[in-house]
């Protein structure tokens, strides 16, 4: 069901980094993405796959890693993504790129959940390096990338505390903890019209 | 499978207007996207939900349907949709909402999928029309809505045309047409290290 799948597709960061994911598992899961709503059909993104170490490393050094862990700089070697889908927008197709990035992304890691992998959207990028790094012409804009592997850490949904704290945690057994709003938080307006 | 889900999952416009979609269904799919990943796990994003006929028309009224099909105004009735699930940014938490809202319309619009439902996300919006009638506070920004229903037309994935044009046409059958970009014209580099 996909509720399982959803609640099962946590935001990972630490990865079994000699578990591969080869190129072809990487392609399917950009077909998801392809065959998703994109804004007035226009399909301005593009992606750029890694699953060789040497440009998994080069990728790696220009991401920054969970704001919130203050002493934590990243996975270390041997925990790191073992391959990344770099999501792009074609400026050569559309100047803005709405949320088809966040429709894309959200595809992705729900068919990578069901192949019993995980993986973490992260916005945070030096994004001019890591263009020269691909060496991606200028008409590419780098909207998020997807680092993937297969989870070697716990991740728990947890309440959200009354003080609206809404900062992950990682505890002392390394399992990591996220508050999540409450259902009825979310909703406001339960579908009566005001006028009734 | 998850990817036959997401091939399913088409935008729709048309609907059995008559068969309800309850604010129970609603609120699972509201779930479904608060389980979704969030940018720096702010959650900023609300959510209106809609399911009695005159709530449905009041926002129907402020959708812009299918900017490509210039002979067709929108479903007419009947075939209008029977539910509306408006995501909202809430600026008392975050400034700009980045992609969420369309991580949390795929998780929506998956779900919906999976129970034989369909919908379409509608970024076309009178906005400021939108929040009157829904008697918004001012620190909410319409993000998108998403139409829900039991469809009532057939979508076909088509290959892109040499020419590129992306634009989705409807046949003399009502058969609704959309072109998709082929993987490998949207996968620019297939993993190897320019390096190598």
């Amino acid at each position: 069901m996909i509720e399982d799948l959803i609640e099962k597709n946590r935001s990972y960061r630490r990865f079994y980094q000699n578990t591969e994911v080869n190129i072809e598992t990487l392609r399917e899961l950009v077909n998801l993405a392809r065959l998703s709503a994109s804004a007035a059909n226009k399909q301005p993104l593009k992606y750029v796959l890694s699953s060789d170490s040497k440009k998994n490393a080069d990728i790696f050094q220009n991401l920054a890693w969970a704001g919130y862990l203050k002493d934590w700089e990243g996975p270390k070697e041997g925990e790191r993504p073992a391959a990344y889908i770099v999501i792009l927008g074609d400026k050569n197709i559309a100047q803005s790129f709405g949320c088809d990035h966040g429709i894309a992304a959200q595809s992705i890691l729900i068919g990578a959940t069901e192949k019993g992998l995980g993986g973490c959207m992260i916005g945070s990028v030096r994004r001019n390096e890591l263009s020269q790094v691909l060496a991606l012409s200028d008409h590419y804009e780098i909207l998020l990338v997807i680092a993937l592997g297969k989870p070697k850490e716990t991740v728990v949904i947890e309440p959200m505390p009354s003080d609206g704290n809404f900062k992950y945690w990682r505890d002392e057994e390394g399992v990591h903890h996220v508050p999540k709003r409450a259902l009825d938080e979310i909703i406001l307006d339960q579908g009566i019209h005001k006028g009734e």
